[in-house]
């Protein structure tokens, strides 16, 4: 029985208000909705914590291999049974957290001075990572034309010192996919540059039922020499605690070259880690697509109420669990839109600036809805009920 | 009832020899007793696992904090009440893991060309997280007269480039304490050519009877100025498989300098650790000094076995569960001794080489008694049996 994971009442505010102090429940005054980090209101699955239970009954906690056995094979298969990407299980390297597995790629790869080319809009590691490893932050906004990515200026931002590409698939915080003639386009460019490609694949399980997701590793090794892949399990197994990640190629040298600097004394996964990770690939499957279904419900309700209010426009995401939607109409900038809603309306997102997402976010706030549908609801009240008074006060 | 949680039947080998992969019971040829990762053969703390059940039980892993509320406060009281380390709390952060520490700090102070001070022989990641920072590591081996430090030409080891001197307190391997005199030259020394310190405490727990642990940290702010302090969970909690330690500094310049690079997106630690973490330094003090006790006989019993052999010499040591004898009187280099045992003897060492101590551990090899006295034992009959084959070979 899967169908009743997500119902209303299996968001368990009273753990919530504890815990989830990354900027949601805990985090927030009394009364305020958090539709904030991307940080699941649900429990993860049964079986995650029965294993890690099991774990600890056993009571040792021994120094941790780099992958227990047995972890990198079950990544392999559903990497290959779920996303069309054939990588051997000797390039997968297990990584505490997706955002560690940023750090050592860009650590490795990139030297003071190098250029890293990324999205505008995209997720703020990118940039963190990057310059972290002394490189400079070139800032690449695609255009989009009928929902499609149109690529074609690509390489007129690259310079003789650009080193890497950073690749956001599905993309946060815009929600969208690309397709394999998109993906080629980005491959070929960068290969013809030399360009290593920083992958993050982070949210591929969320994906909804219109579009399916494909990979950048979809294209076969040649065309990815360079291509450094990673995952977290914070999104689509809902495990943001644990810091659970890994990185990986689909050649030695690529896979070598992204371990170069970084991993080996900080960013190993500890062991209780890894016993949820390889349960989570071997056995919950069925727990993220429950989830997604429940998300696609959330999806279509937020896209339907957001567009039923004036000066709001929400597309629809292919992918995520979040929406993005573009208030420039009510005249407020992200920042001054989204302190209006918290402090006025008590309901918490995150603003469209340079900070979090680049400057091309300017003019949009995030909404996470990995939520229950009533507090979504309620959610959005708020937002309807903030957006009519400032209409009514313009 | 904590006299019997270090009794010989308290191994789990069952479990051990599923889960101890690093160099221990799991990655050993069967029959081959392990004397070499510092990796304890017992279960840590009942209050830790039942700590951390309950946590699972509550269902949910969101994004982890910085620290956890009351974390740094319960760190802070223990530092006090053990260690005389007057350490505010907010100038202390939890990392996952004391290599992790060693990598934020080195890679957060030092810049290509730098050089760090390291002492000969010591633990291998000093030189490891150092050279990832790029800096060159300069050795320096202080004379030991009638068993006390000797730093009186540690000044003469350090050059304009010199940026960083790396005290590893207690010594591993040699398992030896420092006065607060001598803590007083290195200090001072330090504060005369203005270099960090980066003074790893990871030891700090396992202090035998016959004298007391006195931390750099005891000679107060003025002359730790730029002094950044770490300490992990493995040694003293038994629990290296959870990646749980913290850094420290008596003000907040060097505080904040220490986190400069490398803590952001790579070290954070996981939210179920930090519960671990929390309640070892809460409720399970009681735990730690029975491990020591218990130690301790090991300790002894090791020392009287090894002096016994010919061949063999072995110190007694201040802290620590490791020995490091002599073993030069066998005309073997520490890697033949090493392998010899290993390969005849069925018990597992770790070389005193370049490698794991720098080159001034050649000549040594390192003993690991963090075991029950049976297996110790067993052991060390295997190394006598060996010593006396060598012997007759000559």
């Amino acid at each position: 029985m899967t169908g009743n994971l997500f119902a209303d009442d299996q968001v368990d505010l009273s753990v919530l208000k504890e815990r989830a102090l990354g900027m949601r429940w805990a985090g927030m005054p009394e009364g305020t909705i958090p539709l904030t980090s991307a940080d699941p209101d649900f429990r993860p699955a049964k079986e995650i914590r029965d294993a890690m239970t099991e774990f600890i009954r056993g009571g040792y906690f021994p120094y941790a291999p780099d992958a227990i056995p047995g972890l990198r094979e079950s990544i392999a298969k559903a990497l290959l049974a779920r996303k069309g990407e054939a990588v051997p299980p000797e390039f997968i390297q297990p990584v505490d957290s997706a955002s560690a597995c940023m750090h050592v790629i860009a650590a490795s790869v990139l030297e003071p001075g190098d250029e890293a080319l990324i999205f505008d809009p995209v997720d703020l590691l990118f940039g963190i990572s990057s310059r972290f490893a002394g490189a400079n932050v070139i800032y690449y906004a695609p255009r989009r034309e009928g929902g499609r990515w149109d690529f074609s200026d690509l390489e007129a931002h690259i310079t003789p010192r650009t080193k890497m590409l950073c690749l956001c698939n599905p993309h946060n915080p815009l929600g969208l996919l690309y397709s394999l003639d998109e993906l080629r386009v980005i491959a070929e460019t960068a290969a013809a540059h030399d360009l290593w490609i920083m992958n993050d694949e982070v949210w591929s399980d969320i994906i909804y039922s219109e579009r399916p997701f494909v990979s950048i590793n979809a294209l076969g090794p040649a065309l990815n020499r360079k291509t450094i892949s990673f995952y977290g399990l914070s999104k689509g197994f809902g495990l943001p605690g644990l810091r659970a990640g890994f990185l990986y190629a689909l050649n030695g040298d690529a896979f070598a070259a992204a371990l170069r600097r970084g991993y080996e004394l900080a960013a190993g996964v500890d062991y209780l880690t890894q016993v949820a990770m390889k349960t989570a690939f071997d056995d919950c499957w069925y727990w993220v697509d429950a989830f997604v279904k429940h998300l696609q419900g959330n999806r279509d309700y937020a896209a339907w109420r957001l567009n039923a209010m004036p000066m709001v426009a929400a597309a629809r995401q292919e992918a995520t669990f979040v929406t993005f939607p573009d208030i420039r109409a009510t005249g407020l900038t992200s920042q001054q839109f989204t302190d209006y809603m918290f402090e006025k309306q008590r309901v918490a997102l995150v603003p469209g600036t340079v900070k979090w997402f680049g400057p091309g976010a300017e003019g949009h706030v995030r909404l996470c809805y990995s939520t229950s549908r009533a507090i979504l609801r309620e959610g959005l009240d708020r937002i309807e009920t903030g957006i009519h008074a400032i209409a009514a006060a313009r």
